[in-house]
């Protein structure tokens, strides 16, 4: 058997090998601080054949092995085990765009590009890669390719799912399945690549692929406007989907306790409303061709919206520096609610005809568990995307471990009105650790031994990201 | 054991079980007549339940159970086997559109559902379901979902995978796999109806689906233009999206002798050129608000293309007939290429960076292994999606035989031209019976072989449309 340490080194070279003690500690835990692992080594491979030679070393030995991108997620998928062996295998040196093509409309990424490195390099042949996430600046595409990512661009481009045309991928026997192909059509049997989208590494390793870009946006125009209730809001969808057809590109909403936190906290980011209506909604227009007409078309829709009451009052941003602004506004969700407190936080995902019900169920839900917990909403209304999060006062409860207790009832109490609404638990976070039990406990038991099915199938032995997604 | 025919007719009622010798011709012969095989019933379910119940009986007593749906796919997949023992189960009663929600912008249909009927449905509630292909009006959903449907709007809608949101699929053991859910995001794990599509039912029978809706087109315009040669139709293609964005919904082309033999056998189709260029392209743009913006659009791109000598001449259509008049000549390819001869059709994807290169290669190589066959070409070329057709005279040939060795032989000559340059050999026509052969040839090993690995763990006994898609 030979000593892990100096194998990996010479695979990678001995400056690519972090070994316990020295300087690990970014890379065992997430970055909310919520889980801890222990690694044997954090190890740094350079290509594709150098992920495939650590694969191979691992299996061989019997020690897991645990991608890791930007560590921007959400629900602890990259952090290595607590127990048993395991190494954690950074990808950020696979970090080359390595085609891009503006006939063809596709760019070609080792999958530790970062993500807006990527809409740079679309941007500089003057096209589109709309996956658009809070965490763009760190996060890595196989990172957002692991977790199916979405974002607030799924409206109108979709998920990474769909914006993905090729892959490359190393095995958990450490062989390389190479469908780095930039094809819009292709109907040549089993399409392999898809199992690999969404499975946060449990089947194998993403190491490079072959994405969709989009003619770039050349107009664009924001608006914000204040409803009475989510009913208006989901009316105003309706109207503004009718009005302004595939021009519309972004519809997000907050409640007014998601927006009264952001004022509390974020005292520098204006809010040009009175905090007396139920739900804040950011509307964007944009269109592949230049013109100034989209203000206008946006400001007749949100007049048609006032006339029938769907809206209560509403802006048009008439300047660039004004829409970054109202953006502004939407992308202080996340800082103000951990600001407020310990954040119990659902990524729900429900068909739109029950996101009314959804609303009203789970705030009653919540706080039947948790009584005076601060629950806060946004979401991508367009998608059904809604982010539902309980704000709880950590010195509240006695220790750490109560909060979590109190964490899982109110998550159980989430999916109990979530799960017969047809909903799903994640949208576009992923499962992890964080979301085990709750899948577990949520997916019809046929689509849980399948996916059990495909895990043994393609890793027998159960080293790839082992405990994630499956418990 | 049980016999078969009355244990069916007990499951689906006995009218709707055709035993041999009664009128079974057209269930187990393809549309082109290429293929025939043999059923001891053709057995036409109600509901997915029935469904369920025949496979379990089918797969108990060893017999193969092949899908069938419109029975309008090119490549022989819905025909049973000429040996062993085989039912052919028609999807046709599982006709029920099951909703439509204009808020969700989805449609959920059973998989019997005819393409245009499920079209019809949509635009009801003012919206677009956009698969569009020459089959459409007797092709049902379920095979455009088994062969990953494309057609003329994957440039802009994308191909039948990216239209599906959920799925319903009778697994090989005769358990019910629900995921028909409209959910626009989810990250739930390893999404497993995907193995579904593309499969042409050889992993299960796919009973329902969520499609997606978009709003509906209000504007549009039509025209065709000639140019000299395929790097000019590529030039022309970058223009157009640069000028028009993603307005640009079709950029279809046709070879000059694709055109002369529709000229030759369809006289009824008025051609407004002469025939001198090498290509011959149709755009069509399309915009989801009103307005009569876009004939300008058109007509000043192709202005911006004459002067820079892309094309030679051009045409906007003028009113709706002139518009449907030019569709029309893209649309008599596959009758006028019939009447010519014997087709050899080849449904081939090449990435659009190496088109020209195919183009100019593939005519060559069949001209290397059958001088003199007629060499037309039409494709979706904003897709990479080009067909291309060798059409033989059959009166040449001594006998059926020798016409088929010489397709084959014409097969293998553009495969050795595509595979190198990173095409697929079927872009949207599927694999079926037609193309096992080339697939094998051409498809990367390891894919091959994960492709077989999901076929034993899902249909274990091989009972599924067996022979297709796999040899």
């Amino acid at each position: 058997m030979t000593d892990l340490l100096p194998a990996l080194a010479a695979i990678v070279g001995p400056a690519h090998v972090i070994a316990p003690g020295h300087d690990q500690a970014p890379f065992v835990t997430d970055w909310r601080g919520r889980y801890h692992g222990r690694a044997e080594a954090v190890v740094r491979p350079a290509d594709a054949a150098q992920v495939s030679e650590v694969v191979k070393l691992c299996v061989s030995q019997g020690v897991a092995v645990v991608p890791q991108g930007g560590n921007t997620g959400m629900c602890g998928a990259a952090v290595p085990p607590t127990e048993g062996r395991a190494v954690v295998l950074r990808l950020d040196r696979l970090n080359r765009i390595r085609w891009v093509s503006s006939l063809g409309d596709a760019i070609a990424v080792d999958a530790g590009c970062i993500l807006a490195e990527i809409q740079q390099a679309a941007e500089r042949i003057d096209r589109l890669f709309p996956l658009s996430l809070g965490a763009e600046g760190s996060c890595q595409i196989g990172g957002n390719l692991s977790t199916n990512a979405g974002g607030t661009q799924v409206l109108r481009y979709g998920t990474m799912r769909e914006l993905c045309l090729g892959l490359e991928v190393v095995l958990p026997d450490g062989r390389l399945l190479e469908t780095m192909t930039a094809l819009r059509k292709d109907s040549t049997g089993y399409d392999i690549k898809q199992m690999f989208i969404g499975a946060e590494g449990t089947l194998g390793i993403i190491t490079g692929a072959v994405l969709k870009l989009f003619p770039r946006p050349r107009a664009s125009a924001v608006a914000m406007g204040m409803a009475e209730n989510f009913e208006q809001v989901q009316a105003l969808l309706a109207l503004a989907r009718s009005r302004l057809g595939d021009r519309l590109s972004s519809f997000e909403a907050m409640s007014r306790r998601q927006v009264e936190v952001i004022a509390r906290h974020m005292p520098q980011v204006a809010i040009p409303f009175s905090l007396e209506a139920g739900w804040y909604v950011l509307v964007e227009l944009s269109d592949t061709l230049e013109g100034d007409s989209l203000p206008a078309l946006l400001e007749a829709m949100l007049g048609e919206a006032l006339e029938k009451e769907l809206v209560m009052d509403a802006i048009v941003a008439s300047s660039q520096a004004q829409a970054e602004g109202l953006w502004r506004i939407r992308h202080s969700v996340s800082e103000s609610s951990k600001a407020e407190g310990y954040v119990v936080s659902h990524d729900s995902v429900v068909p739109l005809e029950r996101q009314a019900d959804f609303i009203r169920g789970v705030e009653q839900a919540i706080e039947a568990v948790s009584p005076g917990a601060t629950v806060v909403m946004h979401g991508h209304v367009g998608d059904g995307n809604m982010h539902v999060l309980a704000i709880l006062d950590p010195k509240a409860f006695d220790d750490a471990a109560a909060l979590q207790d109190r964490a899982a009832a109110i998550s159980l109490a989430v999916d109990g009105v979530l799960v017969p609404l047809g909903g799903a638990i994640s949208a576009e976070h992923g499962i992890g650790l964080s979301n085990r039990a709750r899948l577990a406990r949520a997916a019809p038991p046929l689509e849980l031994e399948l996916m059990r099915r495909f895990k043994d199938l393609l890793d027998p032995q159960g080293l790839m990201n082992p405990g994630k997604i499956l418990i």
